[in-house]
């Protein structure tokens, strides 16, 4: 389907560093609550194209979505669904291949089939079945294809526990992605009030997957996210949680200014670790699970976008003392979606010029003597002037760095954001000039 | 200085089609009132860097800027010295190769040294000469160079009145583009009141320059424009026109949505052309007027976009039925600056789903089932459903057209408004992947 030259210069990197993750802790993957299968429907041909994951009892759910005003049918379904169902879901299905976007009344039917067929199979509510789908825009396919690979869960599944179990489900639900992107981490929730001891506390583990390299942005990305916990959370509080971290982990990067119309992050929490249970997402008794969900959300986050189509270079933008974090982020946005921005540290051109473009074209109220920009160690510009740096260090720097920092402090208040991005390469000019062919 | 590959394929058509205009009429570049000379003050190694302008007598001038908060000094200078001079002009001098910004207190120094000695050589006042710059940002130069250059004004000037005339112009203000841009039109005004026959009228003749090729978006472009004319109008009456005009144009193209910090279009009125004078823009005498310099802008305009950097195709963009001017103009832009869009394009990839997904990003207002989008001639979407077309006829039509036409018709309300804009090539990466290299 896509044209992929070449796989990321991040790939060795994600996997080395979760392989050390595993190596220091042997039960990171344990099993969370869920079976699962994987199968070919015949939207790729090379590939899996269909996950299905069925949940031993009912799990907690929250969600979040795209903003687009052309969400496609599977988004509308799982926002309907979560609500209908009280934050309740027993069965998750994700295709790749179609993104069931400006499919009509043909798409309607295949949520429809394969809920229903879900609900019939599990033996559980059809809104108790959420459904997620990425590829091409505008091509349906044959509403019988789900329905019947579900008849043969019981034939295909396994329960997860490894780290290569979620490299097989992962790689089900992708399509433009170079690398499988996966993250866990484990947090210890307390069994009893006022805990004294080690034995008073419960491991927790919180897995996630994601798939997603382009048209990433603003407010989340071409993303399929899937966070898995052992841990027992209401589902309206998981909610409030995602709501709480959504604006610095997955609304802070962005590929390539597009966003998608099928973008969704679902957190499922199967409950099977025995611990307190919290009253609220502010109970401190959830102090450390949410720490561990904020890093999971934002390593899923930062893993897009290292997998960003033609990505040779991660940047992370930081806006400081701004008058307001949305006046941070914005200008944040503006520098990381600037393809002039993004060329010349793909050309290895310390062209600090254009991030000045950038934050001016913003048109938020910001004086430009104030304004300070930095790049690595090296200070720029300030008061309106080039500053004194070595111009070969800097683009050594540059050129060298798979990791570029970008500062810029504005000096007209207190609140500050962090924006990722990748750079813009001939490779996703490839990558997208040919995508359907 | 930039790298350039190759010429746009859009050169030989713009010259050609001034060719035809200057043939059917043999007096298109007669003098309009200036006489000019260029030189070499050591910006570029290969070609002419300074232009200077002088107007026999004063002439009238009214401007449009760049709203980027980062605006360099030249922008600043002319917003002051249009105000303060009364829309009066005597002088004009732009350099290429620096665009004296971020440039501290040297780059005061630049425009206070240089508008001085045009002062006092020209025997005029010090706001009623306007400077420009643009190149690279952050390095300024030797304060001295303009005015040295300035006093060999009589030794190197000549009367602008043929093709190659403007040609030798417009070179000394380029920096990224593959051609020169020049745009020259005939109107008629008439002379006397209730005008009877045809020696009643005269001609006037407006001819515009333009430099620019990327940074090109929204408010204009990384464009110094200068459109001249013998008519004879008001300096706030052509501001009213400028005004009028400019979201039409000038702010309707973008190449890469990324916004210049020097961007000016001056108008000059030499009123050497003996005729009515006009008492505001909405005076019936400036109709013929107005529809010229209308013409001239867009076609200046549409001129940045087909040298727009690495373009091979020029994308119109309608966007129709929209609620209002403003929206339409939001969702036209959002296609036009999606690199997903644009990348397809350059693909010859008929892949419209990335235009319903750029709709959907804006978060406006839209039904996506009242939604249509076409492409060329043919109706790919309505009804949130794939329309039965031809992918083979659709792909030729992409694949061979170099003026691509998209329209959306949102079936909201009345409005609607037009965007222009080029693909997005490796050809952009390449030049823009080492601009100061």
């Amino acid at each position: 389907m896509a044209t992929i030259t070449k796989t990321s210069p991040f790939a060795k990197l994600a996997n080395d560093e979760l392989d050390l993750q595993t190596k220091s802790n042997p039960n990171l993957f344990q099993s969370l609550g869920f079976e699962t299968m994987v199968a070919n429907i015949g939207l790729y041909k090379h590939k899996d194209d269909l996950l299905v994951i069925h949940f031993a009892k009912p799990a907690d759910v929250a969600g979040i979505f795209t903003l687009s005003k052309m969400a496609s049918d599977p988004v509308l379904w799982c926002k309907n669904a979560i609500s209908n169902s009280g934050f309740k879901a027993r069965v998750l299905i994700v295709n790749s291949g179609c993104s069931n976007t400006y499919t009509g009344q043909q798409g309607l039917k295949i949520i429809e089939d394969a809920t229903k067929q879900a609900a019939e199979y599990f033996n559980c509510k059809q809104e108790e079945v959420l459904v997620s789908s990425t590829g091409v825009i505008g091509k349906p396919f044959d509403s019988s294809l789900i329905p019947s690979a579900i008849l043969k869960f019981n034939e295909l599944k396994f329960l997860p526990s490894s780290k290569n179990d979620y490299l097989k489900i992962v790689k089900a639900i992708e399509t433009t992605d170079t690398f499988s992107k996966i993250y866990s981490q484990k947090a210890k929730i307390a069994k009893v009030l006022n805990p004294k001891s080690e034995l008073d506390y419960t491991d927790i583990t919180i897995t996630g997957i994601i798939k997603g390299s382009g048209m990433i942005e603003p407010n989340m990305a071409t993303m399929l996210g899937y966070i898995f916990t052992d841990a027992s959370i209401e589902g309206s509080i998981l909610q409030d949680m995602l709501n709480e971290f959504k604006e610095d982990t997955f609304n802070a990067i962005t590929v390539d200014s597009d966003s998608s119309t099928s973008d969704t992050v679902l957190a499922f929490a199967s409950g099977q670790a025995v611990h307190l249970k919290a009253s609220s997402a502010n109970d401190a008794l959830l102090d450390n699970f949410k720490q561990a969900l904020k890093n999971v959300m934002l390593n899923l986050a930062k893993l897009v976008v290292m997998d960003g189509e033609g990505a040779s270079k991660f940047i992370t933008i930081e806006v400081q003392k701004s008058q307001s974090y949305k006046q941070a982020k914005l200008i944040g946005k503006a520098i990381a979606n600037s393809p002039l921005v993004k060329t010349a540290i793909a050309g290895g051109d310390a062209n600090w010029g254009r991030i000045a473009m950038a934050i001016g074209k913003t048109l938020e109220d910001v004086k430009r003597e104030d304004v300070e920009i930095y790049m690595g160690g090296f200070l720029l510009a300030k008061n309106w002037s080039k500053q004194d740096y070595s111009e070969q260090l800097l683009t050594d720097y540059i050129v060298s760095s798979q990791f570029i920092e970008i500062k810029v402090i504005l000096n007209s208040g207190q609140a500050s954001a962090k924006v990722y991005t990748c750079d813009l390469t001939h490779e996703y000019i490839s990558i997208n000039g040919d995508y359907r062919s």
